[in-house]
């Protein structure tokens, strides 16, 4: 396989690639929610999130997560009072953890002189109360959000935007996420893909496949280590 | 508040609008699925679908159910061949029954002199097989597909092919959903809209409200036949 160049710039996706949902399971029990529920709630707020960028559309990121887990409540826990419980839940969203491999990871990318920013879909209050309370603030540069891109990923422009921000041309910017549909919308925008793989599923056929899959950010580190510069 | 016309046309979403997913919680649990996954699961195969209609692009329905679902046996049951138990899961799909309400619902739509056509993200053959197992087939003037259209739902191109082929200007048709992302769609492609809410959960403030809200086919029926035609 012919060796590629080491990316000028990694766009970090935030939640769950960067962010721990597991500790969600806890806060949907005390709401009465099974913790089975978790994932499937945040499928629907991206679905919903992605069916108004259809439109170029674009709703914050809390209130999607808001709507869907109240819509969840009535159906799963109709005897709750919603708007409580989505308080109660969604305060556990503002304090998760990062993933175990996410300080060393970060600290060993960081390390290869490669620029770090992250591009979430949610608040850049959130990235940043992540990434400081893991002390990894001082190794991101930006940390940048649709909610100034004004379009939500997958949406192209949203990926222009962020390599603009730090500007670099897409082609020398890697995007670096869990999620299929977020590494196959970076490569439709012109970026190269690192697919976090920790175990969650397999690559869907029909998004594009990613450039690079590593099981970690330490994986990942390791990959790009072995690369020339560009 | 001012009478609307009725609609000449009434274009009907299949996936759970007509058809009834109950029967798919003892499919989850053959292959050791938690039945409380199916909505998720669903979720995170729309979810998909809508990801590629960002970029104007499609994928079978088949393909995108059987990719969710493959990704969640593997995380959420993985003793169990995926291949195999997607595949159990899956034939439940295609044997789905109506709601409860769907039958005379139909009967009484048709009955005012609508016209009704269904307009699906998955396959028609599957709504063929739905709705001819619940002998409304006779009802139903054409059952049309985005397989066909080229766009996915909300893509507005998907909405305006269905009206196309009907002959029916957007303004004169009328979208059936119990899908508030399909509500929303069809509105911003210039049709009106009914959402059936069967109590699954609440309308969310980030989507045009639907032209009408009803609990069942049924009702929907009862409010349309005080209206005059165009």
């Amino acid at each position: 396989m012919e060796s590629l160049p080491r990316p000028d710039l990694l766009v970090c996706e935030v939640n769950e690639t960067l962010s721990d949902l597991a500790p969600m399971a806890g806060r949907f029990a005390a709401v009465g929610l099974d913790p089975l529920l978790v994932r499937g709630w945040f499928a629907s707020l991206l679905r919903d999130g992605m069916a108004l960028a259809v439109h170029g559309e674009r709703a914050p990121f809390a209130e999607l997560a808001r709507a869907s887990l109240e819509a969840l409540l009535r159906s799963a826990a109709p005897d709750r009072d919603p708007r409580e419980a989505v308080e109660q839940v969604l305060a556990g969203f503002l304090a998760l953890p990062v993933h175990p491999d996410v300080v060393e990871g970060v600290r060993e990318l960081a390390g290869l002189g490669i620029r770090l920013v992250t591009m979430s879909n949610g608040a850049v209050a959130v990235a940043e109360r992540l990434l400081g309370g893991a002390g990894l603030g001082e190794h991101f540069e930006r940390m940048l959000s649709v909610e100034q891109a004004g379009y939500f990923k997958p949406d192209p422009r949203a990926y222009h935007y962020a390599v603009a921000e730090c500007g670099v041309p897409p082609g020398e910017a890697m995007l670096v996420a869990v999620h299929p549909w977020d590494t196959d919308g970076a490569r439709r925008a012109g970026l190269s893909s690192a697919w976090i793989d920790r175990g969650d599923g397999g690559y869907p056929s029909y998004f594009l496949p990613p450039t690079v899959t590593a099981d970690s950010l330490v994986g990942l580190a390791g990959q790009l280590a072995s690369r020339a510069g560009h």
